[in-house]
């Protein structure tokens, strides 16, 4: 075995930063040396483990439902709500201490706009009506007749990110900056065949979604959409979808803007136009510099970011260290990651875990050699469309700094010489 | 659009028996009439829909971490221990409740052998040693500066099922009689790079697993399994391993017998031979009719269950429904299943949900339109290699009826004409 291969750290052509071919991190030949690279980890004489005081009495009983260690207290979604409320705001997933690209359901964003509705199940109707053949109200019951399908869908809020829009590079990490993202394998019944169902005018290019929360939030979504891949989920991660994220029926349209992936439906409106709902007019829309506003922006752009390392995982010690994140686009497939070092002057391509799955969350990752000096870190994710994930700068020069939607611009983390990472614009 | 094609059932030609080809529901022209087949929803007048309580009032604030609805409540791990203990047993998985193909972290069957130790992360160590060049002990900080990869795997007791050799039916439904199988994205470091860096002796063909539960639970692993896909998961669905899950560090060894991914990982010993420990000797080897046993059976078999209907969830009413089960194999990828409605006399293909990912499990569905009369349903899984599940009566054949592992025959579920469904012998 040829153990000098990763000893001497075959930094990828495309990188003069200390980037690796991760090909050679992982091929057996070249394994010997990585702790070298890492920190080495203790050498030890064999018998020397102790026997931890959890081995010498009897563990705990069997629960229903079980429940993350208490070890883990601090793995939890941080909030922030409007003054005066407790349940108008949002929160936030904790990425940088999660790894994979299911996010579990405890730990999914949300946004709410009257707090979490306590619905039961068997008093939930939903109505499909307005411009249709057969007005119809479904029971859970009833929908559950109907063939079901399951896919793994991220959900971003159209806010995602929304302070990189702002002149001075806001503090906080992955979680406060990009936490309003998440992915869950949703399961449902096909919006597209309960509106053949009900017979809906070919007239109509629109429909209206509205939940049941004490808000009555509502969107308009396109027909197009609607019949497309919209689903009527009931299941999230294998169980029913949790109150926070919809209990019992929630709209998901894959790849379109959070906002719209409306929670606890109770009602689908058929309409020829756009319903203009509140948060369709005054919110979620782009406001540009010349004073005009893009309505109707509903498909997430390529976008990623580097979870780890970030804002509040420092790094310990010169060697190698593995760049993960997750990148993920409302088009398609993540086709590639490019990971940089230095501010975006050379860039190496990151691994992608398989499987890659269409409007899903895709992780990345790629092998980087720390030399003990400042770096900055960034990701940009090109999807199966050729879009290509612009800089901040980039997006900023087309759209202003006017409006706190739709952010997809390259993120940057910088590692000071002391190890730390904070947010900075590079 | 052509609504007569689904009203007249279009039956598939290889079935006699109700099972409808799939492709005439999902169309656009086929949907109209679903809901002929299925119960017809309530027809509605526009604007009926009541206004529910929890429309009225501001609903619940932000928590850290989200929960089931409080409607939910049965949904739930069903547990057997031995007698005298509380820690000492199974919990099953509600796959009757379920739908999809990942299990909630909060509902992945158990197998305890002393209960759940409460394992403090921070003095939790992996010792790797015997015949190796260089033991080493990890931290848990240590082994996550290695290379980390994700994947989506069932694990499955290798018990599970095993009601099925009794020779008359066990009562019971998908929870009781097959509850031992669940998924999961798992993510951590690859097994075959800490032997590497460990300097794992050539001539060593095994290791030892043990974990660090009060009964010390340890497994025989050939080398080449851990060389191949083993991983030491340090994250489920997305966030830390659950203490009933392996807390902090599970070795994941996909498509082996469940018992052999050791939870509470603490110790690998590289080893000439297998260890012989109690849990591959006395327990988990397969007892044949001549008084032989077969030991060290690993992978798991193609096999295939059929979630709904299935005991407990009764049938209401003639008309469409949706067949909907698991397939998995320890071999690969699940390839077809077929489904039955006559107790295996005739076979339709079930549409399998994409991503069809191996070793993992994968949702199978079928349309079936049950007549009201008495009818056997049966699933039959074919991997990728070829293999075709067995008839419950082929597996005793070959294997006798004194064993409860590794059942893999295909189950069978009667309809009563009066819905009810129950698990019978076909």
């Amino acid at each position: 075995m040829d153990k000098k291969r990763l000893a001497i750290g075959r930094p990828n052509p495309a990188a003069g930063n200390g980037l690796l071919d991760r090909r050679h991190l992982f091929g057996a030949a070249a394994a010997g040396s990585m702790a070298a690279l890492i920190s080495r980890p203790v050498v030890a004489a064999a018998g020397e483990l102790a026997v931890e005081p959890w081995m010498r009495e009897l563990g705990s009983p069997f629960v229903g439902y079980g429940q993350p260690s208490r070890f883990e207290a601090k793995v939890v979604r941080v909030s922030s709500t409007a003054p005066g409320t407790t349940g108008t705001g949002a929160s936030r997933t904790p990425h940088h201490l999660l790894d994979g690209t299911i996010t579990p359901s405890g730990l999914h964003f949300e946004r709410h706009h009257s707090g979490i509705p306590d619905i039961n199940p068997d008093a939930h109707r939903l109505l499909i009506h307005g411009l249709v053949k057969r007005p119809l109200v479904f029971t859970l019951e009833t929908l559950a007749r109907y063939p079901v399908e399951s896919r793994i869908a991220f959900i971003e809020c159209g806010g995602n990110s929304g302070a990189l829009y702002q002149k001075d590079p806001a503090a906080g990490g992955m979680q406060a900056l990009h936490g309003l993202v998440s992915c869950a394998e949703w399961t449902g019944v096909r919006l597209a065949d309960l509106l053949d169902e009900a017979g809906a005018d070919p007239k109509a290019k629109w429909i209206l979604a509205e939940g049941a929360d004490e808000a009555g939030m509502s969107r308009s979504v396109p027909m197009a959409k609607a019949m497309d891949d919209a689903i009527l989920a009931l299941y999230q991660n294998g169980e029913r979808i949790r109150p926070s994220n919809g209990y019992p029926l929630r709209l998901l349209l894959p790849g379109y803007e959070g906002n719209m992936n409306v929670k606890w439906l109770r009602r689908i409106k058929v309409t020829e136009g756009p319903t203009m709902t509140k948060d369709e007019t005054s919110k979620y829309t782009i406001s540009l510099p010349d004073g005009k506003a893009l309505q109707f922006v509903f498909p997430i752009e390529a976008k990623s970011v580097i979870t780890h390392p970030s804002p509040g995982l420092s790094m310990k010690g010169v060697g190698l260290y593995e760049i993960s994140g997750l990148a993920w686009s409302g088009y398609g497939k993540i086709s590639k990651v490019d990971v940089s070092a230095d501010g975006g002057k050379s860039w190496a391509a990151a691994a992608l875990q398989e499987p890659v799955l269409a409007k899903a969350l895709t992780r990345f990752r790629a092998a980087w050699r720390w030399n003990g000096g400042p770096a900055i870190l960034q990701s940009r994710a090109t999807d199966d469309s050729g879009y290509v994930q612009p800089t901040r700068a980039r997006l900023i020069a087309d759209r202003g700094m006017k409006t706190i939607y739709h952010f997809n611009g390259i993120a940057s983390w910088a590692v000071g010489q002391n190890g730390e990472v904070t947010h900075v614009y590079a």
